[in-house]
């Protein structure tokens, strides 16, 4: 690869339930085949209605609710996994960049799937094929901070195997699974920001073409030694 | 930030103990004031000599020397914590990329401060103020695959924090910290790769001029919820 380049795309509006996210991304962007188009879930969430009221004492209710298990609770900090097997704060559900005051945006039903059908439509409306990934910003374990991760995927080569692979001294790599669209996801994340209304980011000079799915990234129980 | 880019430095030759790192990567790039100059983990520890001699039967050993303590152990995983406070498998010791068959490359013993001499003879050398992260793969918990992650950083911020700043419809960010440093890291790991000798890589465009150290990112043990 001679560069990656991130651009965010500009002047999108609020989103609203029912909006056509990639024809607005169309007219506000150039896209190139083999482009990954990183899309913050709380787009996806807006265009998707999962936005719900709820004032900040019945929070921890609708948290409870998206929540599968409850792994870890500190006052009112609840890290739970979600539906889709993810392990997040909240269970992924915020009150920041809402649409409105006393609402709380969820996360999408199916994030792979609103990846999907993201990429579908841009290759219906440019004819480019594109990876998508749709991110949220999850804090991890023993590290301060968040980072942003992939939660749907589309198009992309979601995890990277170089096991049987060789470094340049011959010695044969044995478990390196590298976890590409996390780190496309916090690339992305570098120019979106949070403060200024630019849920949309394109990556071009990737080659990770392929056929992953965000889903593929959460560890099965039976393989965590963190569970 | 009009946009992002990530140039993977060519041609650096295997590095040797001693080697001067910011001559050879001002010989094949070119910088700029506020650019961030990311380097992995494998080729600091070479030039600073932190490789020793073991064979395969012998690699449990070194990993126990390294870690301050065994978080998690399944077959030959180990999950430590190294003398710096990083939680990671092996305590960071590893046999990919080494220098030679039969040795082992372990973690700078200050990865900050390796950061901030390559910093400030990258200064001397060039006049340029740049910033420096020094990275490493890590796993996570509960999701497959490693992402590059800080475990040095100097000159720029490593944490930012959001927290009493604004979204656009005015609603407060309660405890907002975005973990810049590992989204650098990650996102230079998408164009350094394991197994062709680029273990430098500059981006440019991103504006995170700061003071922090990639230790300030390890979460203290007693907000850890996750001990």
């Amino acid at each position: 690869m001679t560069e990656l380049t991130i651009r965010p795309v500009r002047g999108l509006p609020e989103l609203r339930e029912g909006d056509d996210l990639a024809q607005m991304i169309r007219e506000r962007a150039e896209l190139e085949d083999g482009d990954v188009v990183v899309v913050a879930q709380k787009a996806i969430s807006k265009i998707e209605g999962r936005v719900v009221r709820a004032d900040e004492d019945e929070k921890v209710e609708v948290i409870l609710r998206e929540a599968k298990r409850v792994v870890r609770r500190r006052g009112s900090l609840v890290i739970a996994e979600t539906a889709h097997g993810f392990i997040c704060a909240s269970a992924g559900v915020d009150a920041s960049n809402a649409p409105e005051p006393d609402t709380l945006v969820l996360l999408p039903v199916d994030p792979d799937d609103s990846a999907a059908r993201l990429r579908d439509r841009l290759r219906e409306l440019t004819g480019y094929e594109v990876g998508v990934v749709v991110t949220d910003s999850f804090g991890r374990p023993w590290r301060q901070g968040t980072t942003d991760v992939a939660i749907g995927a589309a198009g992309i080569e979601v995890l990277r195997d170089l096991k049987g692979e060789r470094d340049p001294n011959g010695y044969e790599l044995k478990s390196t699974v590298i976890a590409i669209a996390d780190e496309i996801a916090g690339a992305a994340q570098l120019v979106m920001g949070k403060l200024d209304r630019t849920p949309v980011a394109i990556a071009r000079g990737l080659d990770v073409h392929g056929e992953g799915t965000a889903r593929d990234i959460v560890m099965p129980a039976e393989r965590s030694l963190f569970q």
